[in-house]
């Protein structure tokens, strides 16, 4: 095929106080550049949109860079390869990288990875076999080193990570996951769907009246997705040698002010409770381990997923703040 | 010797709130029992006072149970055998064991410890070579697991824990350690006495303005006794993969209201922080560890310690409540 002179991506043009607008973004005309030695050109057909993302439009110090302002936004995507100079890599082959937020992306071949042939689920890349679906095993796995029997409290349970997480705890031997989440639909989901033994909506009622109700006999591991009440809540509700995982706090991210800390922490001292933070990218190098585990559960169907999908590129930042909002069941993913 | 028939015993007679008062605790006389098969009768010479034992005071579910009301008290003690019906044990032996707050103790052999014969620091089997300086081992060793060139910082570091564990961080190889204390005597101790680099009195401007002077290039270890703005701080101040040993929160046992806890835990996440709650008691395996990599460093003089002294059973609750509020430097001691 003859490539395309131009291509569309989204670009930060200011940075946000508190929720996003969308004045911070614009979408904007570039030109493709045709692949050089060791590279392709890959024609996104998914974009990722992550509550760490949110972060990344701060102008701070953190694990990743803040996006700069007036170039093209990326992340996680997938897509077609559609011109290779880079040995193993074909047109039609597919493949994940991380120059989403645009149509056309250009990217060095050792930073693709390419996904097994004929996959029935290519997007599952992007969730549950992903970078939400490896967060989640990392997290219980290697973080909380969950144990035959553990009880697990999961906050934010019915996103992409926390779906993930409470089904994963299952998988692993736990004798009780319970969740939380944003609605009572959501809520309906993790008992119906996801295997869940009690979950509970957390705008209904305080979190420290609710979860002593669903693990009446505390718990051993929090994965938090929330901060917040649900971390001081967590932290009451643990049992001696509890572990915290500190994967994300989704409560603070647009918050102008920050929020008063759990109040409870001098608990953690008399119950050796462990809370680590936890980047996953730090782990790549067990991802091999994760898609040997995982993936036979996505294939069984003993792992489930869903997906949220938000058609066309000239969405994509209202995909995102949607993802804050909490309006997505599972992975939110852009279909171009 | 002939046997005495009474002696005294501090009981708790009511429970605090807030500080505790004079009225709380009664000195009342006991009958001494003789030893049984494998006892000791044991005169107490020395009594240690401690931080933890305000929240013993409460009653509340904790990792030692409460005192008891209208019990003798208990806690760390060093005293001489005067009466034995245990094997390897005669009378004149030293002696440390947990059943303090008494001038007689009659105690099951397996529950005490002999000091090595003629050590010309008996006391320090209650400080720097007993459960205070256990704890700073612990702490450093197995909880923060510190490295060859870690910037340390301690709070709370005049005290028995605080005042070992910065030391003993130094003797393990750290590159800074800071440390901050109650009144401008106590910090001038830390860096004259003790060898910190650095160090500051939280009372005369807030921590989160002191730490970053005290370490401008961050730190990679908090020990944490005191809780609130102190740990706030550390977590503004500590670099990536960084570890917090939550050992004791002095600041908060005497407080009738949960004070807020702190409002940057998000830092967590993306500095990869491990936070984690120790009970020196679950260690007894590592002990003679401990003796074998510290007690030279005491002899040497490498490993300086303090003790502030109070005479006089009668002064037991005084002196407890100095402790409270930071009268001591190094290990309170109650010399009967």
């Amino acid at each position: 095929m003859s490539l395309p002179a131009t291509g569309r991506a989204w670009h930060l043009v200011s940075r946000p106080h508190g929720t996003p607008v969308p004045e911070n973004f614009a979408l904007r005309e570039e030109p493709v550049r045709a692949p050089g030695d060791g590279e392709v050109l890959v024609r996104n057909t998914h974009l990722s949109v992550d509550p760490y993302m949110r972060g990344r439009m701060n102008d701070h110090k953190s694990y990743v860079p803040p996006f700069a302002l007036d170039e093209p936004m990326d992340g996680a995507a997938l897509g077609e390869v559609v011109a290779s100079e880079a040995e193993g890599l074909a047109p039609g082959d597919l493949v994940t990288h991380n120059l989403g937020w645009r149509d056309y992306a250009t990217v060095p071949a050792r930073q693709v990875a390419p996904l097994p042939r004929d996959t029935p689920r290519p997007s599952a890349y992007l969730g549950v076999l992903g970078m939400p679906g490896f967060t989640a095993w990392v997290g219980l796995r290697k973080i909380a080193d969950i144990r035959e029997g553990d009880a697990v409290f999961v906050s934010g349970a019915a996103g992409a990570v926390g779906s993930t997480a409470g089904q994963l705890a299952r998988l692993m031997g736990a004798a009780r996951v319970v969740g939380s989440a944003g609605s009572p639909a959501k809520v309906e989901l993790l008992t119906s769907e996801y295997g869940f033994d009690a979950a509970f909506d957390y705008r209904e009622a305080p979190v420290g009246e609710q979860l002593p109700v669903a693990a009446p006999d505390g718990i051993d591991i929090y994965f938090d997705n929330v901060g917040g009440d649900h971390l001081e809540a967590a932290i009451t509700a643990m049992r001696t040698h509890g572990r915290i995982v500190l994967c994300g706090m989704i409560a603070q991210y647009n918050a102008t002010e920050p929020p008063p800390g759990p109040n409870n922490l001098g608990l953690m001292v008399g119950k050796r409770i462990r809370a680590q933070g936890m980047i996953v990218t730090d782990h790549q190098a067990s991802l091999p381990e994760f898609h040997r585990e995982v993936a036979p559960w996505v294939d069984s169907g003993e792992l489930r997923y869903r997906e949220t999908f938000v058609d066309g590129l000239e969405n994509t930042p209202e995909a995102l703040l949607g993802v804050l909002r909490g309006d997505n069941t599972g992975k939110m993913v852009v279909r171009l």
